[in-house]
């Protein structure tokens, strides 16, 4: 296969990252003149809703634990020379025929700053849960319009290392499972059930009704996680970078709580609030393992 | 002062940042042929080491905390009109003369990612600490070659909520206190010392010797953080997302230990494994406060 061949086969929706085109056009240049750009802004600027296309999936956890989850529905995997090896040695199911390309193929597609490892894989989005099927145990970690993928993923993967039940958001406001958020939840994607709601004050209440024990999470709340009276199910609830919880979510939760910490700032990035909320959480309620 | 005049004023280098420049070049076009290119490629190419130049800062936190440290030379201060209103209401001292730019301005020098809220400073890099001015008290991290910016950032945020005595890193690989770190780091780049070592396994040697329980943090570790004695002052060693700790950082450590998790997934995003370690060294320590 002739490189000309690999590149006219491998075109398709850019995933939601960084540079790339967007800052092109912050420059003032036209997007149209950029060679080989992907038909992706077209398809946008024609009043597709976003989440409609495939899924984009780069980076060897990601991608295997994909190739690896029987629910998630691969459309087409695009990898390297190397990693078709690496697929074959460790005997791994790829489920469709992988398409041969080199790395730089995938950086085109990705811009430079995505770290793929050589595997792409173009999926179908994984079915959601509903807020009813929420399983009636353990820690539920509930999002308040955080969209940062880099965030998210890292949250996803926290809530997979804790074994968390599902992650409830604001489907509006939420970013994609794209290529981003996927990668940095380094396979968690696969693994955390995801709820998306319409309106969290409401799913807030379905919760405390359904006898979700409800914790809002803010560096003015009443008491310390570490001491306020858990019981599971419980749903760790925690706002956006800067904004906090909007006012109706904090009004919803049952218990608004706070991580008291010695030094001279008072909170943390979100995925590090997260992750230090549900360690306190899951030994609380003696859920380590 | 004109649009133009005000352009033509605001022109240095470009912090590390993602996308832009480095975008159009993996994309095959001219950087020559960028109209409004800033002078930083030139000055790269001319054999200038990284370092030299002004730190660049930039969103409320990070820029008004460092007008608030007294170590911190600001060089040039550029706001918004609005932001020029806020800094007056608050009384805040703004050291040098704030010159006023629109906040598409900052856009062009930033890029389109970061979120600046209308204020960029120029400074210079904080004095470091040497490692035998270590506290020999509390907590110091270490991080061994992590050097994504906004993990380094959320780190230093974290280590300065928990009140973290400094942070020791490897010179050579970690990032410039460039601005998107210190807007990860929300602030707490003015708070805590950074102690660049050229050998971290050298570095550990000393802190050995000086007293320091070096504890370093692998998904393989022989005891759980929460159960290994410790004392202080203790040094939690890190290693890159990905590669973990390297071979003679392991070894130099005076123990390895690991975060024990319930889910499937056993390593966290680095930032967050600090949070976590830092909460459970704190609080084994009884340093909460």
């Amino acid at each position: 296969m002739s490189d000309r061949d690999r590149k006219s086969r491998f075109k398709g929706p850019k995933p939601g990252g960084r540079g790339g085109d967007r800052d092109r056009e912050r420059h003032g240049e036209r997007p149209g003149k950029h060679q080989g750009r992907p038909p992706w802004r077209d398809r946008e600027a024609k009043g597709h809703v976003k989440g409609e296309g495939p899924v984009i999936l780069y980076g060897w956890h990601s991608v295997t634990m994909a190739l690896a989850n029987p629910q998630r529905r691969i459309r087409k995997l695009f990898v390297t020379e190397n990693v078709a090896r690496r697929l074959a040695d460790e005997k791994i199911d790829t489920r469709v025929p992988p398409e041969l390309v080199h790395a730089a193929d995938i950086d085109r597609r990705l811009g430079p700053d995505a770290v793929h490892q050589g595997l792409l894989a173009e999926a179908d989005p994984l079915p959601g849960l509903h807020l009813d099927e929420l399983p009636q145990d353990g820690i539920v970690l509930v999002l308040d319009q955080i969209t940062d993928p880099h965030n998210v993923g890292a949250i996803l993967r926290s809530a997979a290392a804790f074994a968390v039940k599902a992650i409830v958001t604001t489907g509006r406001h939420s970013p994609e499972a794209t290529g981003v958020l996927a990668k940095s939840a380094s396979g968690a994607l696969e693994l955390v059930p995801i709820v998306e709601v319409p309106n969290l004050h409401r799913a807030l209440g379905e919760m405390n009704e359904a006898g979700f024990l409800t914790v809002g999470l803010d560096s003015e709340g009443q008491g310390d996680l570490s001491v306020v009276p858990l019981h599971a199910p419980l749903a760790l609830v925690l706002g956006a970078e800067g904004k906090g919880l909007r006012q109706l979510t904090r009004e919803t939760c049952a218990v608004v709580a706070r991580m008291d910490m010695p030094g001279a700032i008072k909170s943390l990035n979100v995925s590090n609030a997260a992750a230090l909320a549900l360690y306190i959480g899951t030994s609380r309620l003696g859920l380590m393992g």
